[in-house]
């Protein structure tokens, strides 16, 4: 895993995924106490940072394996990213699914073309179900982050913050990042450790789902002993992946965590100061760089608004902050 | 009024306007009928493209001359446009703005910095408060859109969508803008003459509110009956202006007219498929690409979401259309 990956994920992905800006507002910087720069990946095709790795691994494939399909394991973000490419590259996608993942999720995998596998949480092993369909179909696994062409589609994220960064001359700056299983966050950090070095990349985790920021502090993998039950259902993995938590170790962290109704009150924020449509996992960020002022050190903050797909009335809910 | 003012206006802006890309979705595409493409103007600074127009007007005055203020009307964009244009030239900005102008964009335009006066609709004269406070005070007025140098603001959306359909092959496209005093629809409408001849210029207004649409077939500036009872506030002008009108009749038309309900839908659909947040004005170019589908031409269709200043009680009335 290295930054030549990324940069060669970045030449695939040219003209395939969305260039997306950094956006910003003074109003958000007041509550802040400092410059904020959001880099809005629910722009993104499929409403979130996820199509950067589905994209960039589907396109690394040998075109014969690739065209006897792929097979993702994803409760969202992830299974739309896929499917998408999978589309994109004339092939088909298997989407294994739990049952209770949002409604919304469901429907996009299925529209983007997917198989969608639905499976019972708790009663039903979804990797005996997976193992199954891939031998039986020759399908290809593309994992949700610990997969280093994965990885290097997330981390394109990097190269286009750390070049608006530099050219608009920010070097002091906390990059903070919606951190699950530490794709995105590792993927961003190879980045900016190449084209943007002073920067400092920080995973923003919710509540009882903190497991990366407590790994950073003790130096091994930690896990959460809850799987479920956390409005910010994209980033609630159990625990960072074997290849993005040495990458996050060497160059990320301290941790920042974050409660629901923060996740909630940046969810609002983004609706009245930037437009932009956040999920709750996608708000974690922009939460901590709101509401953890003091545990923030840089001039700036760059965060990640990483996903957009949310429920009407999950977005109610936000809207009732204001 | 021409091509060189806005490209010069283009070279003022440029590091202070955000440059906007062109977004689109699959999902809208099917409902269309074609491929849809979105300038996303309330990513725009001050959460409309009206932050160009007063950026542009305030940056081509005399620096004596600007240095004793400016004063606007407005009951919500171009007062927020405006006011942020001020601050940034350092200079000072009178709003004149009904009473019963959204307590938000009151708030907002307070919040840039600018003397908020009031006047109570009906019983005031506006423009008498106006006059008296721009000779005390030798107060510079920017028009909303009956100005060039406004408009030639509004034309960068222009030279930015052309440079956009030119690198990506879009040739026989509507251009579909949402249609006030006609500001923006004039200034795009010279733009694209210029720099991308094949694409037409459509104005959407909302029903009752139709005064370009009919202006356009019968050759004159025609004006609405009504002021005010329509939820697109920032579009019912009551007449276009007299520098946008003979523009629009040489490069625009047909117009296109969408209903409340159909605002509604473009607001739910930005929301689910584009996680933007667009205001009922603001959403009438998308509302017109969605439900008057029979009435476009083109392979593709590229609207403006001019907008995205809603409270949060109308945005909920949005989301129970999905």
């Amino acid at each position: 895993m290295n930054i030549e990956m990324i940069r060669a994920a970045a030449a695939r992905i040219h003209g395939h995924a969305l260039r997306t800006p950094l956006l910003n507002s003074g109003f958000l910087d007041e509550i802040a106490g400092r410059r904020v720069w959001i880099k809005p990946e629910c722009l993104q095709h499929t409403g979130s940072f996820k199509f950067r790795g589905g994209y960039s691994a589907l396109s690394a494939l040998d075109p014969a394996i690739r065209a006897n399909g792929v097979i993702a394991f994803s409760s969202g973000n992830h299974a739309q990213g896929v499917a998408l490419a999978a589309r994109m590259h004339g092939t088909s996608a298997v989407i294994i699914m739990p049952s209770d993942a949002p409604q919304l999720k469901i429907e996009n995998t299925r529209a983007y073309g997917a198989e969608v596998v639905l499976y019972k949480r708790g009663s039903e092993d979804r990797d005996e179900i997976g193992d199954r369909l891939s031998r039986e179909r020759g399908l290809t696994l593309v994992k949700p982050f610990d997969e280093p062409q994965v990885i290097a589609g997330q981390g394109t994220t990097g190269l286009e913050i750390a070049e608006d960064a530099n050219a608009m001359g920010i070097t002091n700056a906390d990059v903070i990042v919606c951190c699950g299983g530490g794709g995105l966050t590792s993927g961003i950090a190879l980045a900016l450790e190449a084209d943007a070095p002073t920067l400092r990349v920080r995973p923003a985790e919710p509540e009882g789902f903190d497991d990366v920021a407590r790994s950073l502090r003790s130096g091994v993998i930690e896990s959460n002993t809850a799987t479920s039950g956390n409005i910010c259902d994209a980033i609630i993995t159990p625990r960072a992946g074997d290849i993005p938590f040495p990458i996050m170790k060497r160059l990320c962290g301290p941790g920042l965590v974050i409660n629901e109704t923060e996740a909630l009150g940046a969810m609002a924020q983004a609706f009245l100061r930037l437009k932009l449509v956040a999920e709750p996992g996608g708000a974690a960020a922009l939460a901590a760089a709101l509401y953890r002022r003091d545990e923030i050190k840089g001039d700036d903050v760059i965060v990640t608004i990483s996903g957009g797909n949310v429920d009407p009335a999950m977005f109610a809910r936000a809207l009732e902050q204001l």
